[in-house]
């Protein structure tokens, strides 16, 4: 299941300053470093993969905590990695953190981050089963998640023809962000998008199982993802920004910033939804079933082609999307 | 292999601050968390067990850039992370790392540090697999480990009459510690102790195969590693000081701070040396077999009794140790 790894060609990511640091930490590593560039490390295992991931929130960069509560922050930090076993359609069955505390931290505080990053992994039926503490200057929550997959989907395998699909709807933790940088409160659904996403993991089992052929999770933005998608494949994503499913809370702040919702919702970041490649017969009752088994929508929002990058249309124009760079 | 996990009673550990938040974690998370407290997290797999640790070293905490280089902190975050594979008896399989890299940070550290990962990694015979980049206010080297023991060792088997050994010699990396933190330059054995440790994968195969009944690895200090080991193995350990195995460049350091040698190894921290539980019979022999395969001395330094914490003797008094406390 798992593609040989030798010759290793590198990451195939799509462009921005954050992917370029990855590219060049691959150039360093060279034949120590393997498989770099996906969702998550794929290590063989029986019949199938061991996934694992590491993701680190960093208070000031991923959350503030005059935004959410500590246990947001670890329910967000700890969503946000078993997002990357979505990605991969793995089942996650551990969880580990590594937390750094600041000397300033109420008691409690720790606590309350704990109990977020348990409740996320207890929702995602998998234990914490370790982690480590230190002291430093802010906040940051470093979350392990491991899991198994018997048919691993990676970023590699969509073909031209593919249809590109979202789960879910866009742009609700982007307008909570909007909210909160100009000094207002978001409105409920766009907060809990922020603060309290929830991991893909059985849609993401539930496509890997119905031949999906390539997928990521949603944290760079739709076009910054698709882009990886594109390198990773080595083909060329056309996405129809028209059909973008747009979260509620996104109309009116895409309104105030005077941009079209759709292309609000595709600039941001961190909706921790899944973008996948599946093959063109994918149709109508496939989604009805794929609705009906893991209680989220389905959208095509593009399909593949023989070239390379990413090109967007909304009402017919092209367009030149920004994308969400966290390493800022 | 693995002991049954439900009911789980909570993490056992010695006493001291860093601890007790671990504690009070594993109370608020109940019956979410499983296993916490040994060096590793055990998951089972095929005949044996996944072993995944995760550390986190923080610039100004853990390590000074005006004391090692960035390669140093690299391949130092790393070891400490493989000697927690090396004390549960597991062989590593692949080596995550999350970064956060200060906005200061000058060109090319991120890769010098990144260099230092993949050198430790590929000394421990385990590629680079995955990892994530964050910007933050200070270097975070976030490393996760994950390994493979057919015969894991955890800290909760030790029985009284056990002799207690350690790998190697004490008290070098704290000889580096005190040099700096007075302004001086550590001797470069010394130095290298503290930059460059060497995790303990071999030895620590070698003792899970040969007996071993419980292990763990010296980060905390002598006394403190031996108390987490007798309150997992709920027995107690009698610490003969003067049978310590002592690094050359602890002497004069010692001698600075008018303590004997053999305390002032015991209580530095951070050797990652083995302390591991050998039933009574183990004996010279077998000792020299061990030194043959592993390269690297075996010392019995006490043993385990009836009862509970640890006791210390040094030229026929007792001792109170200091612990080595990460968490400051």
């Amino acid at each position: 299941m798992i593609r040989p790894v030798s010759p290793d060609p590198g990451p195939r990511l799509g462009p921005g300053p954050e992917f370029d640091r990855i590219r060049e930490i691959a150039r360093i590593l060279g034949p120590r470093a393997r498989g770099l560039g996906d969702d998550c490390a794929l290590l063989p295992d029986g019949d199938g993969a061991l996934a694992v991931s590491t993701d680190v929130s960093v208070e000031g960069v991923h959350f503030r905590l005059d935004w959410i509560t500590p246990a947001e922050a670890g329910w967000r930090a700890t969503s946000a990695a078993l997002s990357d076993l979505a990605a991969e359609g793995a089942g996650p069955i551990g969880v580990l953190s590594a937390i750094t505390v600041p000397q300033r931290a109420a008691d409690g505080d720790l606590l309350a981050l704990s109990e977020g990053i348990g409740a996320a992994a207890a929702a995602a039926g998998a234990p914490v089963v370790g982690g480590d503490l230190s002291t430093g200057a802010a906040w940051s929550i470093g979350v392990t998640v491991i899991g198994r997959a018997s048919r691993p989907v990676t970023r590699a395998g969509a073909r031209p023809g593919d249809g590109l699909w979202v789960t879910g709807v866009l742009g609700g933790a982007r307008a909570a962000l909007e909210a909160w940088r100009r000094g207002d409160t978001p409105r409920a659904d766009a907060r809990r998008a922020f603060a309290h996403p929830e991991p893909r993991i059985a849609a993401g089992r539930w496509l890997s199982e119905h031949g999906a052929r390539a997928m990521l999770d949603l944290s760079d933005g739709l076009a910054g993802d698709a882009g990886h998608l594109a390198a990773a494949s080595n083909l060329r994503v056309d996405l129809a920004l028209d059909a973008v499913p747009v979260a509620p809370a996104a109309i009116a702040e895409a309104e105030r910033l005077d941009l079209p919702v759709q292309q609000f919702a595709a600039e941001g970041g961190e909706d921790y939804e899944l973008l996948v490649a599946l093959p063109p017969e994918f149709g109508a009752a496939d989604v009805l079933e794929f609705e009906r088994d893991c209680r989220v929508a389905l959208t095509r929002v593009g399909s593949a082609a023989r070239g390379s990058g990413v090109r967007v249309k909304l009402a017919g124009r092209s367009l030149t999307l920004r994308g969400y760079d966290h390493f800022r």
